[in-house]
């Protein structure tokens, strides 16, 4: 399929990603080992350094604007969200150097939004690692910079993302009306995976992503925040396989009825989901486990492994029209806050 | 519904557990720390008792062949293939320790054979820590036992099933003919769960049989082991989830291309599954996920946490007559080498 064949170019990707053309140099006493660093690489393309070694590869499409908004319609996006590469999120910095490097980061996000003439918005990132930092940075990029939300991990520092311990952040997200976006990183499970390093993207990151939402319905993220818009990236990764069985136990173990006020179906139809699966038939199961309202489109662009053809994908799937503009932009405009939904 | 709706009780559960009324009085110079014995509970339980703490409270229909006998037609159950309770499986112990333990409950299962009628088939557990101690069991369940399989945790020690290093043993199990049935033990992702202590068979479980299925395909196992067959425990966990982002990364990554032979699709619909996923639209996805040849029936009967009604759910979810034949019996008999599949 190609443009051509497209209805129209209305789409909304909620999932994207950046990456500066260059990284600040380190303002302290104490240069952190994992600072990031670019390096030259091939045509077009620079290699992202951490800890001296080079974690990507990455094409000029991560910074260069101008580029980025070329391929948007073949996308058949009219609106692309983008949000800092996930390593690049920092948990593991001494926290006023995570800080430095974020606020950096956000900077350069909102300068592609200002000069995309309306077609990018921005997720800022966060020092989740500390909190009075976070919700700091948080009010930066929500008033100041005017972004519709942040990208958070899917764990921080290895405490799942519901876990109650960050709720004073998601109480901040829900006062300010900011939209949060779960990105997968650094992920468990690495200890059963068999096979080359990009097994973790392929294999890690959906696992953690499924750990995560689901440890936002174990801990009743969506009772307990009912006004917070969250989303979740890789179409929830594994949840939607782990749903039915929550739901089952949820009827028979006494002690997990009893910890959660609402069922974990229940509870899961209030989350979003991006439609980052890569298979028509798992697009349509996530319709049918999540409802039609919960899901907006992901790319993943401009990496490797994105979607090429995520609009055209959702429309070859055989949804009603209502469910296809849901799908392509209004549950998106729903998640960002961008208007509200007739 | 219940037994008079059904068409017939024609259903082969593979996925069942045995824990024996007693567990043997240690022989040997060091008691384990963490050997299992019973204790008295409330009437027709017994409380299995390890590292001195409850590990669960189980009912007499673990041990007691007449009572699950008595409940097999209502389930729509002809046959019902039993295995121990995972927990039993024993892989931490002391080799030698492990191997005494396990004999004693191969020997309890193929007396629940014996008295069955030919009602109830089992599978064994070997010692897998040890490979030369693991496959003498694997020949003694299959050459002196008769049973037609074994069943395996989802990793050995935090070691994934498909490990190469478990190679030997495959080898062993391909030679005899021994149907190797996959269940979810001490899953990673432990710290991410947030809630009771009952998410590890929740969560934990489905997620460490997704990870274990996918190592088995990342490292080639259907097609190293073209004979082996193999299933997997609550509907291959999460791999329906994340079968089509590994499909993907196949095409994407080179390293991941040359690094499996067949397509990581491919080697999936080589693989067995059982249905116990609780959910008529996931079953209808696993289906469409993993080929209709390869899906057979489990219950985790007689845990609190089973499946009361596995045939009748799978005659409610409109599958055609052939592949309503597959999932109840067909493909288990097949999985289990009891007969040619015509």
């Amino acid at each position: 399929m190609n443009a051509k064949t497209m209805r129209c170019a209305c789409g909304i990707d909620a999932h994207a990603h950046v990456i500066p053309e260059n990284f600040p140099a380190y303002i302290g006493s104490k240069l952190p080992g994992d600072w990031p660093s670019m390096a030259p690489a091939q045509a077009c393309h620079r290699n992202v350094m951490i800890s001296g070694k080079v974690y990507r590869t990455v094409s000029d499409k991560c910074w260069d604007t101008g580029k980025r908004l070329a391929d948007l319609p073949a996308m058949g996006l009219k609106l692309q969200v983008v949000s800092p590469m996930p390593e690049l999120l920092s948990y593991w910095m001494a926290p006023a150097d995570a800080q430095q490097l974020l606020r950096y980061l956000n900077d350069q996000i909102a300068g592609m939004v200002a000069e995309s003439g309306g077609a990018l918005a921005g997720l800022g990132a966060v020092p989740l690692q500390d909190m009075d930092l976070a919700i700091a940075e948080l009010e930066y990029v929500v008033k100041v910079l005017g972004f519709p939300g942040v990208e958070v991990g899917s764990n921080i520092n290895g405490i799942a993302i519901g876990d109650p311990r960050l709720d004073p952040f998601f109480e901040a997200c829900e006062a300010l009306g900011a939209a949060v976006f779960v990105h997968a990183i650094r992920p468990a499970g690495m200890e059963r995976l068999v096979g080359p390093a990009s097994l973790q993207q392929v294999i890690g990151y959906p696992g953690d992503v499924g750990l995560a939402a689901a440890s936002c319905i174990t801990s009743n993220l969506p009772v307990r925040r009912p006004n917070l818009r969250i989303a979740f990236s890789h179409g929830g990764g594994t949840l939607a396989s782990l749903l039915p069985r929550l739901e089952q136990g949820w009827d028979v173990f006494p002690a997990l009825k009893d910890s959660m006020a609402q069922s974990p179906r229940e509870q899961a139809g209030k989350l979003f989901y991006d439609t980052l699966v890569f298979d028509t038939p798992t697009l349509r199961h996530l319709v049918a486990s999540f409802g039609s309202t919960q899901l907006l489109v992901g790319t993943d662009y401009p990496f490797n492994f994105h979607d090429r053809t995520p609009v055209e994908r959702i429309e070859a799937a055989g949804f009603d029209e209502a469910t296809l503009a849901q799908l392509t932009h209004r549950n998106a405009e729903r998640f960002l806050g961008l208007k509200a939904n007739p």
